[in-house]
């Protein structure tokens, strides 16, 4: 089977939407790529998309991606909550099917080539990172554009592909081999974003909680919330971290109201949470009717 | 879109593998057809192959499994648990993907008209049955062969096709149009059937209970099960009919120890349970990554 992979790049407009709308369409118009998903947020004025398919497919979508951002986005006047550094901001690549994690590797090695020469300065990270301390990229982009501005004399932090001396209406896009994750957060029944921070600090697999699970306490929309990724639901799935939350919270007196999913899940997330809740045995993908028609 | 359609034979034999292989190999071996599921059950002496394609595979499919069937089983010297009345016992077709009822209850008679000629009495049931009093299945077997012999010199219960006298090999079998059900069993935590039973009787639809639920209290193996076929999850969801399971059991001092699914389920169904146990907003099919990529 030809191997799949996805991408989710983050770009810096998420308020004009004729912009997207162009942006959009040229990952979309390329051959063999399927736009799975778009999230926009004109809060931190930046968006998401979510799109798939074989290495050439994406490769050849991510360039055209790439040149459409600078096309259509000038850092240099862009404004937003986001910590962001580039037009094109950050440009992960996640094995699907049949495919590993260093063929991800390779395609962030040569996506991120490719797209230096348009003039972007490229960082490769996690699975694709050159040095170990470029594989976080939280570290990475510490700063936004002007903290790996002040950074890119250091030797260390000389840009993987790319001008040492940033084009300001381009700036630096990070590009990426790594897990698929669940973007996961739920809203508790209070406005005490103190709550959220705690329930966040018992569960996160960094501090000693549950294995594959980033937590973050905040306030979104005067309610408290824990945002979580889940980087590998094999070791904590989504009924086992929110069954967390519930415990933690409850000892604080506080309930989870309703949750949301920022992107997608795996089928595979959906089946275990259905096994877990209905008490089912012996429940796989394969007893999903759709699984057998489309795999 | 080509219409889909599946098809859930029930044959009866449940305990010669050998022969169990090649019926479903007859099946198997048919071009654009693809087998989802195999149940065999050797108490019932009985077995339940899943298998869904274009409208022609299906019917091609279904030909070639009523030939191996007519060659393989003797329903003569056939024994078990099960009120069977035929070789091939029960055929039903059910509408997938850009597929209607009617375009199922054309292909229901297509097929009975065609195994007619190889010696089966076939009776239209369900949405392809020729007179309301046939639509009900469990009274168009009413008393496996022996009822159905008994009963077929009356003009009310003729066979839509084939012979009138019926061959003692192949016996008659029902073919059908129906919707898709999902056979959903909880087992409770307690030996007492008479639990299983006043729960089931709370919960079906036909005595007021839930819509679309179907129920009955079972012993299996020495536990009391509420086995649930749900027809129209629109109506009455998978957690929505285990809660009331739920509920009604801890009425009587018991609890559900465990589920079982027979067969499939769709995807929307484990979409649907996802979105009621995480307490999702906004969660469809939709932000399931495989559907984007199968879709």
């Amino acid at each position: 089977m030809t191997p799949l992979f996805e991408a989710v790049p983050n770009f810096s407009e998420g308020r004009d939407e004729k912009k997207i709308k162009r942006i959009v369409e040229s990952v979309r118009s390329t051959p063999n790529v399927r736009v799975l998903d778009l999230h926009t947020d004109p809060d931190h004025n930046r968006s998401v998309i979510t799109f798939a398919g074989d290495e050439e497919a994406v490769l050849e979508a991510s360039i055209s991606l790439a040149k459409t951002c600078a096309g259509e986005i000038d850092l240099s006047r862009q404004t937003g909550v986001h910590p962001r550094m580039g037009s094109l901001d950050v440009l992960p690549f996640i094995p699907l099917k049949d495919a590993t994690m260093e063929d991800a590797a390779r395609l962030a090695r040569r996506t991120g080539e490719e797209i230096s020469a348009l003039g972007f300065a490229v960082y490769l990270y996690e699975n694709a990172a050159t040095a170990p301390h470029r594989r976080n990229l939280s570290e990475v982009r510490r700063g936004g554009f002007e903290g790996v501005s002040a950074r890119v004399g250091d030797p260390l932090w000389k840009p993987d592909f790319g001008p040492s001396a940033f084009d300001p209406r381009l700036g630096a896009v990070a590009v990426g081999a790594r897990e698929f994750l669940i973007a996961f957060n739920a809203f508790l029944d209070t406005d005490d974003v103190e709550v959220a921070k705690s329930v966040a600090g018992k569960i996160r697999g960094r501090d000693g909680g549950l294995p594959g699970v980033k937590a973050l306490g905040l306030e979104v929309g005067g309610q408290a919330q824990v945002s979580m990724n889940l980087t590998d639901i094999s070791k904590t799935s989504l009924p086992e971290a929110l069954e967390a939350v519930r415990a933690e919270a409850a000892k604080l007196g506080a309930g989870v109201e309703w949750t949301e999913l920022v992107g997608l899940m795996p089928l595979e997330a959906a089946v275990a949470t259905t096994r877990f809740y209905l008490g089912l045995r012996d429940f796989d993908r394969g007893r999903i009717l759709e699984n057998g028609l489309w795999g």
